[in-house]
This record gives C-alpha cells, structure tokens and sequence, in this order.
C-alpha cells in the first residue's frame, strides 16, 4: 500500500511520520510523471518543488495558511495533497483539473493563477486583509527565480517591505533560469549562491572580516566580492525583508526544521530555496526546457511524442531569420520565451540583435521602442496572454510616437490545455483602438511570412496575431512579400452569401462553403488579412453582390473583427452573423473540444449561415 | 541683458563661462514660474532639475547625446534650453509646446513621454541601438525617486545591469517622494541619505571597519546599519551598476565636475542626485505638492486662484468617507495619487485601511484582489491613462476570479493641458471585453456617489469612470443608494430622436435637445448609465417609438460605447450617428477647446442629430 493511499489532504499529511515524507515525495512524484506522460503539461517545475509542497503543507495549515504559488505551474503536487488525488489524472483535460491553482476549483488555492510575478503581491494582499481583521492565517508567496525578475514581483516586495506584514515569500531558486543568466536578478542570485549554502551570517562575517585586513589596496575589489558573503540577500534586505538561506530544497526534513523556525519571524521574510527542475526524473532533470512544458512522452525513455507538421512559430522563426540576414536593423526581443517564440534559433545566428529580457513584457516594449526612435526595426515576440501586461507600453511608448516597432503575438486565440488565464481571447480588442497601430492576422503560414515581411517593410507600429500550433500546410512561397497594407482579398467567389474572416479560419470558412454548396448555397470569402486598417471597400464591393455576411474571428466578440464589420455595414441593409469568442473566460481542455463547443468547424460555421437562409434562398 | 537672450541652444550653453551659470539657472528659474503661473503646469518639478537641466547640456551634446526625462513633467528648463524659449510661453495651451518632451516637438527631445518609469528602459533601448550601429553617442535617463517605485524601472534596471551597455541613469532625488515614506526603496534612499553625501567609499569602509570590532554582540544590528554606511547604493550595484552618490544637486558647477568625472565610465552607472522640489521660489519649496501640478497662481504670494466649484474627485472622496464609516470591508487604494484622487482624505480618518502603493499600478491591483479574495471591499483609484498599466492585472487577478474589487477611473476621457499622454481616451474600449466586470459612467456627480455604492454593494467586479473636473453643479441627495445593475433611465421623454449617452454628456445632450426643439425636433435622452452590462431593454422599447439615435461618449470610437449600441441596433431599421473621440491621439489644449473641436458641446450635438433629419423631419 502506498502512503500517498492514506494522504487526502494536509491534515491527513501531518499525521504520517517526518522518516516517511521521501517515500510520499516519491510517489507525488511518479503520480505526476505518470499522468503528464499522457496529458502533458508543466512536469519539470512541478517535479522540482515535491518536497518543498509536502514541506510546506507539513508546516502550514491550508486553506486557513494561504499558499500562493506564483504562475502555478508547478502546483501539481500541492493538488494532489489538497483533496485532488483521484481527480490528478484528469489534469488539463476538458472538464478535467486546471492546470493552474483556481480558486473555483479547491479552497485551497487562496488565490488564481497563470501569468507570472503576481504571488508577492497577492500573499501581501491576503496579509494586510488579515491584519485588518485581526485574523492570524500565515501568507505564504511561492515564486521561481524567473518569476522574480518581473517589475510586478518587484512593485510586490517594496511594497511589502514597506508595510512590514508577516509574511513569507519562498523563492523557488531552480538554478534553471540562472544557467541562462537572463537579467540582473539571475545574476545576483548566482552570486548568493556561490556564497554558500546555509551558512549563517554571523559566522561569515567575522570570517570576512578577519581577512578584510589582508587585502591592502585590493581592498575595495575584495569588498565587491565579500559583500555577498557579508550580507547574503542584501537586495531583499534593502527592500525590507528579513533574507534566509540559501537552502538545499529537497530534503524535506530539513525543510520543514527551516519553515517550522522561521514561521514566526516577524515582517516579511524571503526564503531561498535551491531546487533542480524536473528533480527525480533523469530525462526532465537533463532537459529542464524540454520538459518545462511537454506533450505525450514516454516515461521510460523520455522521447516526447514528436510531430512533424509546421507550426506558426517556425514560420515566424524562419521567416525573420530569413529577413535579418539580409537587413542589419533586424533586431528579436523575448521576454524569458526564446524556444517557445521560436527566437531561439534567431539567437543563434544573431546573438548581437537578439535579447531575452527576462519575464519584463513591459520592458520589452518599452526598450524596442527607444531602438526603433534610433532608426533599428525591433520584433517583440510576445504570446497574446502576455502582451496584455504592456498594454500601456504598446499605447504610450510606440504608437503614440508612431515607432516601427513590429508586435508578434503567438498563441492568439485558443491555447487548449492551459486555459483561461492562458487563452489569447482578447488581443484584437486591446489593439483595435489604439491610433496609428496596424494589425494583422494571416491566414496561413504562407500569409504569415509575408505579414511579417510588410510589417518590418511598413515603418510603422505593426501587430501580426497568429495562433498556437500547425499551420494549414499550406506551401510556402520561395520568399516572403508585401502585401498591400489595409486590402483584403477574396479567396472565393460566391454571391449567396460572404464570409470575412481574419486569421486561420478563412480556411474553416472555405470549407464552410464546401458544405454549403450542398445546399446550393453559393459562398464568398474574403481573408480580410488586416484587422486595421480594415479593408471597407472590398466589404462595401461585396455588398453589391449580397446582403448576407458572416464574420468570424478566434477572439473575444466585445471590440474586435466582427463589430468593425458591423460598424462598416451598420444601416446599409445588410445582415451579419458574428462568430467568435463569448464574453466569458473560456474554459481549458483540447483545442479540438473546445473549437468544436465554441462554433469555429466548418460545420457549425456553415449551420450559422444557413440559418441566415431560414426562409429559404432568397 | 540676460545670458538666457544669448543662449537658444546647447551649443550657446557651452560658450558660457561656469562662473555664470547659476545666474543663468536664475534666468530660467524666473521663466519658469512667470510662464506658469499664467499657464499653469508641473512647476515644482521643473524648478527642482533646473541646475541639473543646465549642467546635463553643459556637459553632454544634445542631440547626438540622448537625454531621456522620465515622465518629463520636469522638463521646463530642458525646452528653454533647447531651442524653445520663445515658445515656451506657450506651453501646455492648444498648438502650444507640450508639457512633456515630445519627439515630434524637437530633436532634442529623444523620447517622448507623460507616464512615469520608461526612461531606464529607454536610455537602454538607445545605448543597445548605438552599440549595433557602432556608434558613439551617450544614453542619460534623469528618473525622480517616484519613478523609480514603478516594476517597469526595475526591469530596466535589471535589464541594463544584465547587459552592461554604457549608460547614465540620474537617479533625481527630490526628498519629496521620501517624505511621504512610499515603499521600500523610499526607505532605502533615505538610509542612503542618512549615510552622507558624497563621500568616498573607501573612507567610508575604512571608518566602519575600525569600529566593527567595538560592537561585540551587538554585531549583527550594527551590520545593518552599517551595510548602508559601507555600501552605499548596494541595491543598484547588486542590479549591476556602478553606484555614485548621493550629490548635491543645486550646485552646477560641482554636478559639472561631477558629469565629466563619470561620463566615460565603462557600463551601467547610476548618479544620485539630491535636488528639492519647487527650488527657488518658496511657495513651492514649502508646498511642493501644492505646486507639483498646479493652475495659475499669483507669483509674489504664490497664491492659487482657487474655484469653489465641486469636483467629482471631492464626491468621490466624500462618498468614500461616508461609506466607510459604516462599511469597515472599505479599503482605499491609490498609486502614490492621495491628493489627485481624493484619496487623502480618506488617509486621514483610515489610515489603516488606506494604501498608497507607489507608481505601482500593477501591483495595486493584484493586492487589492488578494484583499478582495479575503473578503474586503477593496477601492483603487487611478487616473483612466494609468490605469493602462494594469489591464492584465484586472482580467488575470480581478475579473477571471470575479473579486468584487472595485475600480475607480478619475481623469477619464480629455484632461486637457497634458495632452494625448493623459488624456483617458481609451477605459471604456480596454474594459468593455473584459469578462465579469461592470462598467458605469455617472451623468452628474450626484450619480457618482451613487455609482459608487452599487460598486460597493455588488460583490463584482466593477469600474466607474468620471472625467476630470466640476460637475454639472447638480444639488447631491442626502445618501447614496444602490442603483439597478445594467440599467438605464430615460431623462427626458421625445419621439422624433433619441440620444442614448454614458457619462457626463447626459447633460450636454439634454442641452441639445432644448436647441432642437427650435426646430421642432423633440429629443428623448437615455442616461445609459452602464457599459457592460448594456441595457439592450431600454434601448429597443426606444426603437418603438424612433428609429434615429445618437450615442455620446467621451472615449474612443473603436470598441466603446457607441459600438456596443450599433451591435444592439444592428439589422433593424435603425440609425445611428455615433460622437465620440477620433481613432488618433487627442492633442493637448484647453478642454473646452477640445470639447469644441471634437463635437461635444450642445450645439454639435445638435448638429450632428438636425443631420439625420436632412430630408427633413419625417
């Protein structure tokens, strides 16, 4: 019989022996391993933190502690010890477990999760609330290193350290986002840990300081170097916090000693804790980016289940490859996504013009735009989700300055398994207003390349959307080209009735219209190719042709593709159907599934256009 | 003759002797306020940065040298230096300069700017371009102790110390922020301060180390304190900068010395400057929040002509008092804004229950819905422009979790003399597609504290958005009451049109109705007073009577309200004329100019509607 059998919960946890919480923290882990083999999902980051969730369950008493892990991907062993065991197999499965914490799903996760660098904050949040009440709960923020490096993680310390609330912020230090030295912050934390595991402060100092005297004129050089010896974790005491460690992460025992210690401390305090992501599973500890996130793999050999179809991404990625090589303005910004935007390999061949800032999407634009004001062409490669954080950025620090700064949102649209806090559901409504932008969605990977080559050409601020996954495999032209900026085009004649689409289901209109003509239904569609500008003429030129239109977009209906339409058609006597996204926060689950339920086949596409036809063709 | 009549530009600067150019700061100093106190406008700040301003362009080249103002609002004397001291009488009135650097204004002005905390970034973004470019041109961020709260300054501070380009970021230390004890590193720069200025590191080292041996157990206490005294700057150098100061900022000649001593120094430096707020004239040395941004003012008793008229900050601000007197769930939240938002008030009788988290607009939201989440009634107030910043924040941590926190936009729609950075042209289209969240807009100032209740009273997400200024002079009700959610009244009955309108130009409607009856056109106007959710209701039982409509909003065109009402009325016979903001970034000037300019008074209004009856009224 396992031990995990009599674990359901935390309080079942605290009942079990401390000897036997490695052999529990062992069959978290297989539970994981076994499950992600087949649903895929976060492995690594949630491998990583095994012992230090029974760590912490052991000590603190959720729901009443409140625990916050900081994106929640690497909340899996905290469900399984939080009343989801049975329900683990069915993680970021339609109607299945979220992938993330959720407060919908279990009293246990305090507080919703998805983006990054929010934990600080909302563990202050939930501290300050407490103290208003004269309640007694612990707040306890788990956040990784490269959570760390985000502007939010920062507004949340200082603002932490100011009001002085008791509280704990573990940072989960994988040592993974180090090994690529993004940012000041990994550094810094590098030189914590070459400082020396736990050792206590007092000690060092008077090592330090007895040497101090040894060093004559190299004096102030050897200050630079000792002051982390000194003053471990100076930059989270300078901004208040009360800094411990750093400490090994995956002795359990040892962990529970350290949090039991310091639970009472008062004010804030950061925790430093060095854990390996992808721990206990060779393949992910050898691979921690391969298995950051992964799909099907085999668990005896690792071998991820691979495809060989064409993704969006490596379009992107070949395309501005391509262009760069032959225009040296060309510049790649990331924020902390080099694989997943596909800028790794532009890295590669570039590494002068190509820069990783760190989870700092704000940054990022911010940082293209001052190189666009210096006549550079910068790409900011951003999943829809994300660019949301730099909104403002987009509006105040390039449009309004009219910067040819190009905006390369991937994952627009639906993103499947990770759900609603990772759906690009909204990106054409909060670019839609913003004055001097274009914005642009291809329809295939073939269209994408030449968008990605009219917007570098257009010397203005450009946004190309694209969504998650394999293109239409379509063949690709021999070069990309430029397309005429603000013209759709007409991909098929028909004068029943006209589908605009933008993005990837101008080709789930076309076969619409397959299924149509069974109903002697003569169907147009228009690749609409930009939403702005929006191409008026050639709707108003279809409108001599038909009165009936149906739109259809992969985002959010309030403020996009669909209302521009009806703006233009608005009072002019013709009919049109919007298809796109509810006002809802869409649930996660296959991309299929969720296709399917939310209208975008071509069969419920052509259902939509034929209720248009209720009282027969007309 | 004054030396300012010889000197246009930087080039003019350098020919000036050093002996005269504190009598130049005078000059410009003078300027400055006499220019203000007719125009009104950021003066404390300007006249903070002026011997600064004057030591910056003695010794770096504008505009080959880039000098990046964070928000700008200090960059009076930079214009008069610049090229634009005729204008700059001018400033901040309609095809005046603008009150912020602006690249479209001048070529000295690298990056425009109006929202606090880009400039690191920006300085960074240039020095990244020069090195691609293999140039050669320096990169100087002047950032205020306020802007350096904000998490985007923190990713460029981290970004840059992680790819040590050469830079200078002028740390312009007013002690103003420091005095209100805003966040952490307020704190930390007041130990700074407390650790002396200018003194050399190594004198510094030496002294505390001889005393190190004195403090027996008492060590680690006095390690703390002496962590400052020994490293001063140690938060920036562990960001990978080279820390100096902290420097006196009022003596030009020293800050000259001081520049050229630093200028050439190999990556990242920081300079940290002690200026004070309002310098040289006293009223504003004595209330520098007063005259942060100010209106006219007479100059010799620094008196500001004051209106007795009632803001609708003043009734949010009541409104909030009132409610939390009775209410102890009601926590106020403000982004280093009490005065602007009427949220100092509220610090003074719950200063327990009150929070000013810095230019921290993420965080602020992500705290409050951890507080939400616990069971409080969180209030963030913040201006439409800066609310920006945290759109991801409202939808990830607010809305998906559907926290009843609520959001409150001052400053929505046209501010005015601050022009396109400030104007609040866009809340309604960047919330509108935001699941859960109600979005209302009070006619007058007695439905504000209305508005504010029902937020209050939802348990929802909700934002109310008011504009900047007096309200329509309406008598207040004695308390504040819960209005029905999503829906709208009719406030003056007509057959022949029906002007459906959100926000504060209910009134200007009823306005236009009294000039169409001159016509003998009887007008309807709906005060729709919700966005989201819409009531589509009220709006159809209209379409009964007239099929003419006419939507006002002080917000963008593109995904507002206007939109949303042509969805509504879309395919059924109806008309609609929208009036709305331009898709383009407003410019600055007097609002009531741009309120003309723009369509929003009675008589365009009209206009608008008299056009729908151009074949007369049928």
């Amino acid at each position: 019989m396992k031990i995990l059998d009599i674990v359901d919960n935390p309080q079942d946890l605290k009942k079990i022996s401390k000897e036997k919480l490695s052999i529990l923290a062992k069959e978290i882990r297989e539970e994981i391993i076994n499950t992600i083999s087949i649903n895929g999902g976060h492995l690594a980051p949630s491998l990583g933190v095994v012992e230090l969730t029974v760590a912490i369950h052991y000590v603190f008493d959720s729901p009443s502690d409140k625990i916050i892990w900081d994106v929640g991907h690497q909340s899996y062993a905290h469900k399984i010890l939080t009343g989801r065991k049975n329900e683990f197999k069915t993680i970021r499965t339609y109607s299945g477990l979220s992938g993330f914490p959720s407060r919908s799903e279990s009293k246990h996760d305090a507080f919703g999760v998805g983006h990054s660098s929010t934990s600080i904050s909302a563990a202050l949040g939930f501290a300050t609330a407490r103290d208003i009440k004269n309640e007694n709960y612990k707040a306890v923020a788990v956040i990784g290193d490269g959570s760390m490096t985000g502007g939010l993680a920062f507004e949340g310390l200082q603002n932490a350290g100011h009001l002085k609330k008791n509280m704990l912020v573990i940072l989960n230090d994988n040592e993974m986002f180090i090994s690529q030295k993004v940012g000041a912050v990994a550094e810094y934390l590098t030189k914590l840990l070459t400082a020396g595991v736990a050792r206590k402060v007092e000690e060092k100092v008077l090592k330090a300081v007895s040497k101090l005297h040894n060093f004559g004129s190299h004096f102030r050089k050897f200050i630079k170097r000792a002051k982390v010896i000194l003053f471990p974790g100076m930059l989270f005491e300078e901004m208040g916090f009360t800094y411990i460690g750093p400490v090994q992460g995956h002795d359990i025992n040892n962990l529970i000693v350290i949090l039991e210690n310091i639970k009472d401390i008062e004010g804030p305090v950061l925790l430093h804790v060095i854990t390996k992501k992808g721990k206990g599973y060779a393949p992910a500890e050898n691979k921690p980016i391969k298995f950051h996130g992964v799909g099907k793999f085999d668990v005896k050999t690792g071998e991820v289940v691979k495809t060989h179809e064409i993704t969006y991404t490596k379009i992107f990625s070949d395309t501005l490859i391509k262009l760069a090589r032959s225009d040296k303005k060309i510049i790649a910004i990331t924020a902390a996504m080099p694989e997943g935007t596909g800028l790794d390999r532009f890295a590669k061949e570039f590494p002068n013009r190509y820069f990783d800032v760190g989870i700092a999407e704000e940054h990022a634009i911010t940082f293209a735009a001052a190189m666009a004001a210096d006549d550079m062409k910068p790409v900011c490669a951003i999943y829809s989700t994300f660019m949301q954080r730099a909104i403002d950025n987009i509006i105040h620090d390039v449009a309004l300055q009219n910067l040819p700064v190009t905006f390369v949102l991937d994952r627009a649209g639906l993103v499947g398994e990770d759900g609603g806090t990772h759906h690009g559901s909204f990106d054409l409504s909060y670019l839609n207003y913003i004055p001097n932008l274009i914005i642009m969605s291809p329809a295939d990977e073939n269209e994408l390349q030449h968008m990605l080559k009219t917007a570098l050409n257009s010397n203005k601020p450009c946004a190309v959307r694209y969504p998650k996954g394999v293109g239409v495999g379509i063949k690709l032209d021999k070069s990309p080209c430029v397309l005429k900026i603000g013209k759709g085009i007409v991909v098929k004649e028909g004068n029943d009735i006209c589908f605009l689409a933008i993005g990837s289901h101008v080709n789930t209109c076309l076969k619409a219209t397959q299924l149509l003509e069974k109903d002697n239904i003569k169907a147009s569609v228009i690749n609409m190719r930009f939403l702005k500008p929006l191409d008026v003429d050639i709707i108003k030129e279809k409108l001599l042709k038909t009165k009936k239109f149906v739109t259809v977009e992969e985002n959010s209906l309030i403020g996009g593709f669909g209302e521009s339409v009806k703006n233009v058609l608005f009072g002019i006597g013709a009919e049109v159907e919007c298809i796109g996204l509810p006002d809802k926060f869409v649930e996660h689950g296959n991309v299929k599934i969720l296709r399917e339920k939310y209208g975008f086949t071509p069969e419920s596409i052509a259902k939509k256009a034929l209720k248009m036809f209720a009282n027969g063709k007309n």
